[in-house]
């Protein structure tokens, strides 16, 4: 992952105002490779973003005596921050975390009554006439824990204040759910409590682009970044496109960063589609829905993926009337009505039969935009003049001349169609938006 | 996860034979959520497959000072078994692994001419007159290291003899492929040579089903298992379905999870589609192919992935024809021939709907098979009569009658569309073998 490496970030500099975290997580499954750590991921996350900085991840199995050595070691790390513990809560016998961390702490299990008499309405409501005796255990608390509501399941989180030397510790459920319902509601609001002096959290602008890879973004932001002080950029480069990260921390943070999204606007301008809950299928969805068009499409080598791209957008069927999923020459000519000579003359994957194809779907399901995609995804099927990853795309729109454009992707069959995919998506939608650009510049979906 | 509490595993029992491995991954990025660690779930996953025991993963940033308290820990934590540590080997200065074990173990870096040659040799190829200064780092290696080559990347592995009280310590890339490519070579047969008398490795079979629930799962198998010792199964279930890991170590293993397999059997034949490599799309082209058949698709509520998931296997085309992304209505009549009477009187998410539109589809395309999906994937949409999650599904073969079934899937959007498909395929895959189970046991997609 590329950095900027002349400005400064909280993380690379280590500000001792952010207070340190430190994540245990906990359970079999994580040691012999069953699931990767995606609670420790979504945690690290929330505890930067809320301007702690995260020290130390560390994973152990759901034995007592190594969770309470390992808790030793965490509580002390976290010294003056906190520690959040998540897994091992649940009701059944090889869920120790409560039982490690009372002996951590030399405190004694008490059975809440509050938190009992909750679980029982919870069971009452499901049918069971009385808690199983094994679901009690999820009442059992350390004297003095602060009990930590969980909105969508069974087992409480925990609070404890910090002894001295170490960590405020929060122990949370390890189902993901349930731990993202207690750390965004009430710890969150616990962290301000006990925290309240951290500085303020960097302000943040997440920018998502397709069609350029990473290292020419790069080298094209750098120079309209000169000169802006204090801006950090991160890039995460995805088949998909390169998600951009731009933060400030400290004074005039807001300024800073508005005056470097500023300077980036001109270069970003063509290939950026929307902020960091944004999709290129709903930037794509409501480009369409704002220039009144209504969509068909016709698919050759992705077999269906842009359209299942499309309708995963609640909503979408006001824009996407549906397509053909053109796989064998014969649904071309007999659904899309691509004449027989095209293919023999030039191939499927071919600028005419593309055009074919867009205009065939368009005319068919009566949509003012036909779209189509006709490629080699490979493993087989390459050759010297068509190498695997060769992708023609037809564009028709009703009243105008029908188009049609090549890429050459690289990659793995999957990479290929998800590449084809994503250059279908914005070519539609920057025609939607009635930009020339990228009919002018292309698009290189090969890096990024 | 449910286990199966009653039998032994080598990781649950904690056998001592099985030597100890600590994970050590090393990047700012991991503490900041960028990404989940996926080389720690790999390493673990295959040090368990190797014999050991993987007793805690430790994540910390790049930081010299920070890796070198957090090696003090690792190295010991590991003792008798091994270390492996991934990350901060690259060429830039923020790379400080190198460093950071020289200084832990007390060694001088030295400049490894073997290294130095294979790398000059390397930037050659690549059109460079001479090493880059900043990569000339990559060739310092602690005195008395062991150079593992890297067959794909740059930086090489490295392999440290324990001290006393210390593990074997292996330094990998962060880079996967790098890191997997040393790993599954040389480390391998280093861990070979050092470790002749750890156990066998358990025996494992790996056995993927769809269409029923983890718990209903979970019952039969144990009503099977009794009686069979030793042998232990874990779940990992999925929105697409259950895998299931049978495995058994020691004396007889092989012997004793044949007999689990076979007393299995008989309650898996109905929904195992295959092993750890299996795909039920794969699975079922398979099944087609030997029948014959050339299938035809045509969805609704799915929008292409079933096509997508169909095409997604090389060599799809001898047996995937195409099909129709009927979104809209208009497109279930017109393309389709889905008469408008149907759509009116029963509304589009209908049994005679399904049953038109596959019939259509398969007559359009010239297939022998004709399947489609209608339903309400939601969020919008749903009715006290049709919920959100209502499926209906149709299959047409030519020179049989036209069947439907229907299905009420639980989840978001996305689940419902990827259940819904996961159904489709896996009845196509059973009427192609021949089975009629599925048709009188119906599936039960819901939970796994």
């Amino acid at each position: 992952m590329a950095t900027r490496p002349t400005v400064t970030d909280p993380m690379a500099t280590r500000v001792d105002r952010h207070p340190p975290a430190v994540l245990l997580t906990i359970g079999d499954e994580l040691l012999v490779g069953d699931r990767a750590d995606t609670n420790a991921r979504w945690l690290a996350e929330g505890l930067t973003a809320a301007s702690f900085r995260v020290v130390e991840i560390l994973s152990v199995g759901d034995d007592e005596a190594e969770i309470r050595e390992a808790l030793t070691r965490a509580d002390a790390r976290g010294s003056g921050g906190v520690l959040v513990v998540t897994g091992g809560l649940g009701p059944t016998l090889d869920d120790r975390t409560r039982e490690a961390v009372a002996k951590h702490r030399d405190l004694d299990l008490e059975e809440d009554p509050a938190v009992l008499e909750i679980l029982t309405a919870r069971f009452l409501a499901r049918g069971y006439p009385e808690l199983p005796p094994l679901n009690r255990r999820i009442a059992r608390v350390p004297r003095g824990a602060r009990v930590l509501p969980n909105p969508v399941g069974s087992a409480p989180g925990l609070e404890l204040p910090p002894q001295p030397g170490g960590a405020r510790v929060f122990l949370l459920p390890g189902v993901p759910a349930e731990m993202k319902a207690i750390f965004s509601g009430t710890v969150m609001e616990r962290l301000d409590v006990h925290f309240p002096d951290r500085p303020a959290p960097p302000v943040v602008e997440i920018v998502r682009t397709t069609g350029i890879p990473e290292s020419r973004l790069a080298q094209e932001l750098e120079a309209c970044l000169e000169g802006i002080p204090g801006v950090n950029l991160r890039y995460r480069p995805a088949v998909e496109g390169v998600e951009l990260r731009f933060s400030a921390v400290g004074l005039a943070a807001s300024e800073r960063l508005a005056m470097a999204l500023d300077a980036v606007d001109p270069v970003l301008a063509r290939w950026r589609y929307g902020g960091r809950e944004s999709t290129l299928e709903g930037a794509t969805l409501k480009a369409c829905r704002k220039a009144g068009w209504q969509l068909a499409v016709a698919e050759s080598c992705t077999g269906g993926m842009l359209g299942a791209r499309l309708t995963s957008v609640p909503g979408s069927s006001d824009v996407v009337l549906g397509g053909v999923m053109a796989y064998h020459n014969r649904v071309k000519t007999e659904l899309l009505g691509v004449p027989d000579e095209l293919l023999s003359d030039h191939g499927a994957v071919s600028a005419p039969v593309a055009e074919a194809m867009a205009s065939g779907v368009r005319r068919r399901l009566g949509a003012q935009v036909g779209v189509s995609i006709t490629g080699v995804a490979g493993p087989g099927g390459g050759s010297e003049h068509r190498p695997v990853g060769t992708v023609w795309f037809g564009l028709d729109r009703a009243g105008a001349d029908v188009r049609s454009r090549q890429a050459v992707f690289p990659g793995n069959r999957d990479e290929i169609r998800r590449r084809a995919v994503q250059y279908a998506l914005q070519w539609v939608r920057q025609e939607a938006l009635g930009h020339g650009g990228f009919r002018r510049e292309g698009g290189d979906f090969g890096q990024g």
